[in-house]
C-alpha cells in the first residue's frame, strides 16, 4: 500500500526491519526518523520567536508606523537573527549525520539532549538581545552554543569509535583519522570562538560580539573567500587535491535535499497554523459574555471575530499556495547546493512573517490609514518569500544540469509551467502593492480580491499557460511565416537576379 | 549522501525526479512530501486544544484538586474529543491517500483546502462545547465537517476520473465503478449524518449530539460489531467473500506504518516545543524591571523563572524519551493494525498532556500540598503516555508474525531489551507515584530524581539488561544443575534401586 521508507544508501535489501547487521551490531539503526524528528523540532525553533512579534500589542490610536519601526528595530530582529542561528544549526546537523549514517541507541539520547539545547537557544539569544550591556545574557547564549559544540564532537568521537556507523565514503578510506581530525576541527571551530566570547563578556563586551557574530557568519565568508579565490586565481594545484577533496566534502557537499524538504515542510505547518493557535484559546466567546451582551446570540459575538478568521484563512491559504509553489520546485530539484539552501532559508524567514502581516491586517480593519500600511506590509513580506523561491529556480537554472531534472530545464515540458507558478506570487504581490498606493480608497477591496484570485489562478494555471503558449506559437509562426514569404520572395528574386 | 526518498510501490526506478509517466502525466507526483506535510499540519492540530487547557490562570490559593476538577470538565474534554475527532480525520485521509496514490496540481490544492477546513476543526468544537445548547455552534462544526465530506469526495472522483493516479490494484482490478461507488458510500456516510445533525439542530438538538457522536464512534462499533461475529458466528462463507473483500479493502486495511510515524512524529515534537513557546513569550524579564527591582542583577530576575526552566526540561527530556521509546518501538513493527493505531492515538493524546502537568509542577512550587498533587498528576500522564505504548508492544506479540520484526519475538536477540525500554516508564511513573504517597515529605526530591536517574537508565539501560539476563541465566544454570544432580542421584539410586 505505502511506499517503502528509505533504507541508507548502498542498502538493497527492501527488508523492512531495521537490524542491519548480524552480530555486535544488532542495534544499528536507519537514521531516518531520528532525522525528520530533529527536523521537525528544530523548524518549530526556528519560528518561535515570532509569537513575542505577533503578540504585541499595538495600541489602536498609534500609527501603524511609529508602531511597525519601534517592532523592527527590536523584535523582529531578534526574531531574524534567532531564524539564522537555528538554519545554521540545523545545517551543522545536517552536516553531521551526512557523515554518521545509521545510529543505535546512544546516538540517539545524545542527538535528543542536542535538540533539547538547541530549543534553548532562542530563549537565551533573546534575552542577549534584550540586555545586550549584560555580560549573564552573552555567556548564556556561549555557554548553551559550546555545550552544543561539545555533545557535537561526543557524537562524532562516538561515530569514528564505532565506524560501522558512518558514512560509506569514510569507511572504506584510509584516512580515517585525518578525516576524524578534520571533522571535530570543524565542529569545535564555533564551540572555541563562543568559549573565547563568554570570556571575553566579563571583561570587554563588543569583542563578545565579534566573536558571536564570526561563528554565525563564518561557514559563508570562508565560502565566499574559497569562490573569490577560485574566480581569481583558479581551483587549486593537484598537489593539495587531496586535502581540498576532504575539505570540500564536508563544506560544499550539497545539502540534503530531503532534509531541506523536512524542515522547510515542518516550518511551513508551524506557520499556516500559527493564528489557529491563538484563534483556538482567545476567541471563543465567553458564556456569560454572550448572554449580556449579546442576549445568548452566538452569531453576533462571533461576528466581532470575524477579522481574525479572515487573517487565519488569508495567512493558511498564502503560507499553503507558497508551500505548494516550494513543493512543485523541489519535484524538479535533484541536488540542493549550499546557496540554494541559503535563498530557501530567506524564503522560509519571510514565510514566518506572514501570520503577524495578516494579524495587522485584521486588527485595524477599522482605521482606514494604517489598514493600507498593513496591507503593504502583507505584500512585501508575500514578495520577498516568493522572490527568494523565484531566485532557487533561477540559480538552479544557472546550473541546470547537475540540478534541474530535465523536463525543468530550458526547452523541456515544464519549463514555462514551472517559471509562472513562481512568478505567479512575486507578480501578484507588486502588483496589489502599487495598486493599493494608486488607489488607497479600495485598498481592501484589492487585497481580498488578490487572495481570492490567487487559488484559482493556482488551480486552472495549467490551462493559463497553455492558452499563453498557443497565443506564443501562433505569433511566432505567424511573424516566421512573412519571414517565409520574404525569404521566398528573396529566393524569387535571387534567381531572377542570377539569371539577370 | 543522502537516503533516496520512498518511491511509491512497484516502481524499481530509482530516477529521483517526479514525473513517471510519460506523454499526458507528465505532471504527476509522487504524493510523500505532500502527506508528509499534511501529518504535520494535522499533528499540530490535534494536540492545539491543550493550549486553553495549559494557560487556564489556577489562583495559588485555590485547592489544585477542585481547579483540577474544574478544568477536567470542561477544558480537557474538549481537549481529549479534539484530539479524537482530529486523529479520526487523520485516519479518514490515511485511507484516502491508500486509494490515491500519485497526485497532481489539482489535488494537492483540494488537499490544502481540505487541510484548512480540518484545522479550523478544533475551533468549531470548542465552541460547540462551550455552547452546548445553541444551535449555531453544532451547526458550524457540522458544515465544517459536511465541506470536509465532499471535498473528499471530490478528491475520490476527480481520482477515478484520471484512473493512473489510483492504487495499482484498483487500477487492474475489473470492479472499478463498484470500487468508486464503494469508496464514496464510506467516504459519504459521515457527512451525511453531520447534514441531518446541522438539520436537527435548529429544533431538536440532543439528536444532533446523537448524530455527532455516531460519526465520530461509527468506525470503531463497525469494527466491534464485525469482530463479535466473526468470534461467535465464524468468518462469512466464499459466497460473499468479494464483497467482503473489497470492504476489508479500506476498513480493516492496516494503517500505513509511515504515516503513524509522521503523525506521531509531529505530535511530539508540538508537544515537545509547547513550553519553550510560552517561554520564548512570557519569561523574557523586562529591562525596566530588573533595573527598578533587581538592581540590574539579571541572574537575580533569571532565578524566578527557575521553575519554568526545569519544567522545561522535565517535559522535554520525558516527551523525548517517549519519542525515544515509540521510535525503538516502531523500528521493530512491520504492520500497524488499526487498533495498535488506536492505542497510538490514547498514547499520543496522554503526551499532549504533559507539558501541561510540567507546567502545574512549576507554579506550585511553594505550595506543598498542591505540588504533591501535581506530581502525581505529571506521574499518572506519564504512566498513561507510556503504558498505552506497552500495550502496542503486547497487541503486536499476539500478531508476532505479521506484525513483528523477527528480532523482537519471544526469544528474539532483542526481544528482552524491548521489553525492558517499554516497561521502564511505566515502572518509574507507578514507582514515583506510591513513593509520594507514602513519603509526601521528600515528594519533591522524589520527582527530580526519577527526572535525573532516567535518562542515565536509558542510556545504561543495554548493559543493565544484559547483566540481569547473565543473573538470570546463571542461576537457571545453577537450579537446572541441582536438578542435574539431582537427576544424577536419582540415576544413581535408580540402578542401585533395580539392583536391589
Amino acid at each position: 500500500m505505502s511506499a517503502p521508507r528509505p533504507q541508507a544508501e548502498g542498502e538493497a535489501a527492501p527488508a523492512p526491519g531495521p537490524p542491519r547487521h548480524s552480530g555486535e551490531l544488532g542495534s544499528t539503526q536507519a537514521s531516518h526518523r531520528l532525522l525528520a524528528y530533529s527536523d521537525a523540532l528544530l523548524s518549530i525553533i526556528a519560528t518561535v520567536m515570532i509569537l513575542p512579534v505577533a503578540h504585541t500589542k499595538i495600541h489602536p490610536d498609534q500609527k501603524l508606523g511609529e508602531s511597525v519601526q519601534q517592532l523592527l528595530l527590536t523584535k523582529i530582529a531578534v526574531y531574524l537573527m534567532t531564524f539564522l542561528i537555528v538554519t545554521v544549526a540545523w545545517a551543522a546537523h545536517v552536516r553531521l549525520f551526512q557523515v554518521i549514517e545509521l545510529i543505535d541507541d546512544v546516538l540517539a539520547l545524545l542527538n535528543l539532549a542536542c535538540m533539547m539545547l538547541i530549543t534553548f537557544l532562542p530563549y537565551t539569544f533573546s534575552l542577549m538581545a534584550s540586555f545586550p550591556g549584560v555580560p549573564f545574557g552573552i555567556f548564556l547564549f556561549s555557554t548553551c552554543a559550546v555545550v552544543i559544540g561539545l555533545v557535537q564532537a561526543v557524537i562524532v568521537a562516538y561515530g569514528f569509535y564505532h565506524p560501522y556507523l558512518l558514512n560509506n565514503q569514510i569507511q572504506v578510506s584510509e584516512n580515517q583519522v585525518f578525516y576524524k581530525h578534520h571533522i571535530l576541527q570543524i565542529i569545535l571551530r564555533g564551540p572555541v570562538l563562543c568559549f573565547l566570547a563568554a570570556i571575553f563578556s566579563f571583561f570587554f563586551i563588543p569583542m563578545s560580539y565579534v566573536l558571536l557574530g564570526l561563528v554565525i557568519f563564518l561557514p559563508h565568508i570562508t565560502r565566499l573567500i574559497i569562490w573569490c579565490k577560485n574566480k581569481t586565481v583558479g581551483p587549486k594545484e593537484d598537489e593539495e587535491s587531496h586535502r581540498l577533496e576532504a575539505f570540500t566534502f564536508y563544506l560544499n557537499e550539497p545539502l540534503s535535499k530531503e532534509r531541506v524538504e523536512a524542515f522547510s515542510d515542518g516550518v511551513y505547518a508551524i506557520v499556516a497554523t500559527l493564528l489557529i493557535l491563538d484563534i483556538c484559546e482567545d476567541n471563543v466567546p465567553d458564556s456569560k459574555e454572550v448572554k449580556d451582551k449579546f442576549h445568548g446570540r452566538l452569531i453576533e459575538a462571533l461576528s466581532e471575530y470575524g477579522p481574525n478568521f479572515l487573517a487565519y484563512f488569508a495567512s493558511f491559504v498564502t503560507t499553503g499556495l507558497l508551500w505548494f509553489v516550494h513543493h512543485s520546485l523541489f519535484l524538479y530539484i535533484t541536488k540542493t547546493s549550499r546557496f540554494m539552501g541559503l535563498l530557501n532559508t530567506f524564503s522560509l524567514a519571510f514565510i514566518g512573517g506572514l501570520p503577524l502581516a495578516y494579524q495587522l491586517t485584521s486588527e485595524f480593519a477599522e482605521k482606514s490609514h494604517n489598514e493600507i500600511e498593513a496591507i503593504q506590509v502583507s505584500c512585501v513580506i508575500t514578495f520577498f518569500a516568493s522572490i527568494f523561491q523565484f531566485a532557487i529556480w533561477i540559480t538552479a537554472l544557472f546550473h541546470e544540469r547537475e540540478t534541474l531534472h530535465p523536463l525543468a530545464r530550458y526547452g523541456g515540458k515544464e519549463h514555462a509551467f514551472m517559471f509562472a507558478k513562481l512568478a505567479l506570487y512575486p507578480c501578484v504581490s507588486l502588483g496589489a502593492f502599487f495598486l493599493t498606493c494608486l488607489l488607497s480608497k479600495f485598498s481592501t477591496a484589492i487585497f481580498h480580491i488578490m487572495q481570492i484570485v490567487v487559488p484559482f489562478a493556482f488551480l486552472a494555471l495549467r490551462i493559463l499557460v497553455r492558452i499563453s503558449l498557443a497565443i506564443m506559437k501562433s505569433m511566432l509562426s505567424l511573424s516566421r511565416r512573412k519571414n517565409v514569404v520574404l525569404d521566398e520572395e528573396e529566393t524569387c528574386l535571387s534567381p531572377a537576379e542570377t539569371l539577370s
